[in-house]
């Protein structure tokens, strides 16, 4: 928009063009009110601004409340006596993603410094010049990127929580917290969200992308979920099963968590919060296709959601004769996780086929772990790990184009690689692969070596009397019930050998 | 808006009004940017679009946060032995209803095919050709609203798992939710909330309306409660009351909920919800009359529950000198369910008389269900049914003309039916009361058949040894709940004789 | 906007100019599409309050699910025997405050009558002509801002229920609860917030601002939080420590709370909540400065609640050598209500030192009431009270210029008093401290007189039976907790002798 005053403008063309000045003024003044045009191409530029700013923050806010869901459904699933331990554990991943995120991981992610590459950022530390420093300048120098950003990074710090719960070290968990939040986290981010990343299919249209594709993750089943379940899957392996998890015989013994109303609970949550993960995952709204891009995300993510809960109970049904409230649970979950990837290119009915096939695919690895006697008690890795490298293998199979040229802006007109389903030509899928492999192989590859690190210094696990008495009593000074006239109370208890 | 070059244009006129073609250039160029009109009118849309698609993702995943709350009412407010099954149900819901609603039960409230009549959507099915065959353009063809109108059909659904709590079969209760979400309920929208519904204040001016006014039901204290709560009157008349709930001589026996906190926890979760039940009502918020009804419904909402709430509270003291918490949360549920039809359209005082009534027609039918040795353990019927046929019947006397002309865009110099109260020539009254009738003949008469068709093949209730043992041992493989140290465990507990 | 239409003005303008009418026809009719200038900037103001509408509707309701934080919190931090009664609290306060406030709160606070003065409000009880009657029109004379500024009502009328819990009479509980929101509260909101306020920074720029500067608090950190802690200060000092909570040495007894879970999922409540009691506090969001300064409420407030959640914990761990789940919990409470004040004007790293000292200051405020033996079950005057005062203090340290002008829409050119390490001159601090003076002067005051005369006529504490008994069952039917096979319930639990 041009800043001079078209009114002069006007005059000035009118006496060039032999009128006298006067005429011109009188004429000129009737076009004065269009003279605000430019000021409502700034207001409306505004607007959208608010807009934006609103819909990331009340998104982002219901991202954060899948804290509270996992901080619920983790409690619930295990035994009472490791109860704070794990509370602990949510509160403080929240606390220290956010400062690690602060000082290095959002840098990590987004930061373009002087040397810009596809690994890894390299400024933005601190949020230092955070205005020009940032990958993408509409979706990354403005506060409440920094806010949404951190929301996906405490839930990729949570997930692995379950995973080695009731025998991993506390100390050794806030040296993982910051580890996964500040560094290993953020790689993944820049590979594929980051403008610049060489993994994404939002890369800069000046760079060259992955088979001219790049990896389709829009909220994040391969950074975010695989790379908290995964992580998880490193810890749980490293960690060994909880005491008496397997009998002498190495068949599983039953560990059921304490309460399956709190399951419950953190389950609805995180479904409340999906609803921020995935239609906030856009990041603007205010054109059309954007808008409808949310909209669909938040459909596909109900439906698939839906069928991963319906697919996971009846499983369990006709393995254990039993309507399982936890198998359901789980199920909605893995739905979830299993659409998250593509919750902005699939059509409905291709939701109810990854939630549907994500639950049989969360099956399999769980009895799968059985066999191979891994202990882990929310079921994290299967989850977050496994399904969520389906999810991402899933959007190769079934993004639809014209769902593509909305949610990322393309040409549908131009060469736009998309699922294999829609007679793709398998670009998108091998990207989709390649990303699988390296997220894996990045996060899977650390977590191992820091885990190990850990262990070597026998700084890992607890010892078995610890275990024995519960992580409450041994390492956080009480247990988290304390119900009056003793109940719930372990020395009475034990006293009447309960 | 003119699709021409502007400029291109300018110059032609000017040429044709003889000036050279140098200086019409000239001039022309000053208008240059007013050629940018037609794009700012279609940016305004489009961050419309954006803002309406956002009010609708974050009232409607508000709307879904009352499964947490239900999940949590429910369980709370029953025997710890069936905690698992009614949390079942409450997750069940959500993921039925997001199936059946999919493939059915959005085709039959709000679709438009060959047939378009005031009674059923013929169309839409599995969201098939959804942008033409909708009810309402604005309000349909767009994915956000098949979420926001799932949501509700959600809650519709799942109202009714408080009255038969505890002795339902749960197969019955499968078919039951698929058979309410797919059909039963999207019948009642058609007829109240879609543009070609017999019934409602909406519908299209081409159409002819019930006695030239149609039923005010903003939110669905008709549609959706009085839906879920006859639902579940029909589910436990048919299903009979819980072994023990009245002795020998009919008198109710006690069976208090396990858990207050759980009660209050999700008390307040809904009332935190239907800050999005009801703003979120409006479907657009775009326009200074439409954003002064989903303010006006916020205030409402809270007034009414408030006074409801209180209702409740002192109604209890008077008759058990003890502050009853249950009574307190009640009545606020009952405030909401009773300001839920008029929100839109009534004044605040009005509001605090809506859920003051509401509180005691509400314990008045629960005392009458105690005469009728009705078994209802969450009161979902007094509540949801009769209290939502209060608030129905209440928008027919003080719904206010101004306020109804901003809701449902009415010229105001025109005829507009309104509240009795407001000197209205009561055809607004009379249509509420139809209303009342149609809906509850509906449903109630369908779900008698469904539930007495369920008994008759012996499907509907549990066995006398699985209600004594608890539907969690008997049908779902265990306890909700499995304290350290045997706490919790009922074979422990049993053996102590607790 | 001129209403005249433009393309008639133009003709005329042209044929005055010597240009036949017919030419000047065509040539005007080019620019008849500018005609809509004026519609679209009416548009665009109605696409802003929608948007505004949206930002206070779900950002309002953030706030309101505080409740459910602020009541799964009292509860699990107390003895199980009283949990009805608290609970009963916190659902009765935001029923007792939405009617207090609306009949006098918002009028003491807001309303602007025959008399505007800096103290009280004298209109709008009621909301009685309240488009005419408000403070500021722009922020005040809609219905989402009493939705809003109820729920910050609502909870500084809640947040003494934990100071004084466990012994206050319930009927007492009810006329405090009714007099703060209707009259304490609402004055120093006047004081403050109203354009009119003798306090406020946001003071209108035609009266004289104190020191050339007024009080900057953004979200309340003084207004909210020093007003329920301080008030409850007065009602734990008044009511006096609980039965057994100081020995006969007046060393401190522990009385640990039932529930460590529901202490965690009331703080991860209150956390999420308070992404609406931030941010929303810029009240409009349609403007860049606006969005940037909601963005940066959410990261500050981000930041503070980590840097508090680990500073208190560190400092728990260096005292008792375990890791304190309930420390870290009150650490990011801490944190949140030290950065509440000027969440809108600080850097990111200011918020981790408002954090990171406000988790010391609760600390020593902790250490030195056990000293005199003031129980505050909740530490709810340490908390709100005295780090309320601290954030307020904080603002006038680190105030930025540059954020003060983006949210106090100030010239940056002309004088702003900001915070003294930016080497301001000192007027901001000495606002604060004022600020701090008179609002613990009004607030304290005042509820030592209520509690005060509620003792002397002795309805303030429950009897010592009462007590010992626990007032669920002395004064609320019953238990929160009645799990099957006996557990749960008092009686059978002592004849066991737990």
């Amino acid at each position: 928009m041009a800043d001079e005053d078209p009114v002069a403008a006007c005059v000035s063309a009118l006496v060039a063009a032999s009128i006298t000045e006067q005429q011109a003024t009188a004429l000129c003044g009737q076009f004065a009110y269009s003279a605000d045009t430019a000021g409502f191409a700034d207001s409306l530029m505004q607007t959208n601004q608010g807009l934006n700013t609103l819909y990331l923050l009340s998104t982002g806010a219901l991202v954060f409340v899948m804290h509270a869901g996992f901080a619920m459904l983790c409690a619930g699933a295990i035994r009472s006596k490791n109860t704070m331990n794990i509370l602990l554990q949510t509160v403080m991943d929240a606390a220290v993603s956010a400062i690690a995120f602060y000082i290095l991981g959002y840098g990590f992610a987004y930061g373009i410094g002087n040397n810009p590459n596809g690994f890894i950022g390299d400024a933005l530390f601190g949020l230092a010049r955070w205005t020009s420093h940032s990958s993408s300048n509409d979706a990354g120098a403005n506060w409440q990127a920094w806010f949404f950003q951190w929301a996906f990074a405490a839930t990729a710090t949570t997930i692995p929580a379950g995973a080695v719960a009731e025998r991993l070290n506390f100390n050794a968990y806030l040296i993982y917290s910051f580890f996964i939040s500040a560094f290993v986290y953020p790689v993944v981010v820049h590979w594929v969200w980051a403008a610049e990343g060489w993994l994404g299919y939002a890369r800069l249209a000046s760079y060259s992308h992955l088979f001219r594709s790049g990896m389709i993750d829009f909220a994040g089943s391969g950074v975010v979920h695989m790379t908290g379940g995964f992580a998880g899957l490193a810890g749980c392996i490293m960690v060994g099963p909880r005491m008496g998890r397997f009998d002498s015989n190495g068949q599983p013994v039953e560990m059921p968590g304490h309460s399956a109303t709190l399951v419950v609970l953190g389950t609805v949550l995180l479904w409340f919060g999906w609803y921020g993960f995935n239609p906030g995952s856009q990041l603007i709204i205010n054109y059309t296709a954007s808008a409808a891009v949310a909209g669909r995300a938040a459909v596909t993510t109900t439906l698939a959601g839906a069928a991963g809960c319906l697919s996971c109970l009846l499983t369990a049904f006709l393995r254990h004769k039993a309507w399982d409230l936890v198998s359901g649970c789980n199920g909605a979950l893995v739905g979830f996780v299993s659409i998250t990837a593509s919750a902005n290119v699939v059509e409905p009915w291709a939701a109810l086929i990854a939630g549907l096939v994500g639950g049989w695919i969360f099956d399999a690895v769980c009895m799968l772990f059985l066999k191979l006697r891994i202990d882990d008690p929310l079921s994290a890795a299967p989850m977050h790990g496994f399904c969520g490298a389906w999810g991402v293998f899933f959007a190769g199979l079934l993004a639809k184009k014209q769902y593509i040229c909305e949610s990322y802006g393309r040409d549908c007109d131009g060469y736009v690689a998309d699922g294999l389903f829609y007679v793709g030509d398998g670009r998108l899928l091998a990207s989709q692969v390649i990303g699988i492999i390296s997220i894996f192989a990045w996060v899977f590859g650390l977590m191992i070596i820091l885990f190990g690190g850990l262990k070597a210094i026998n700084l890992l696990r607890i010892s078995a009397e610890e275990e024995q008495a519960g992580l409450d009593v041994s390492k956080h000074g009480g247990s988290a019930y304390n119900y009056d006239h003793g109940l719930g109370k372990p020395e009475k208890a034990q006293a009447l050998g309960l």
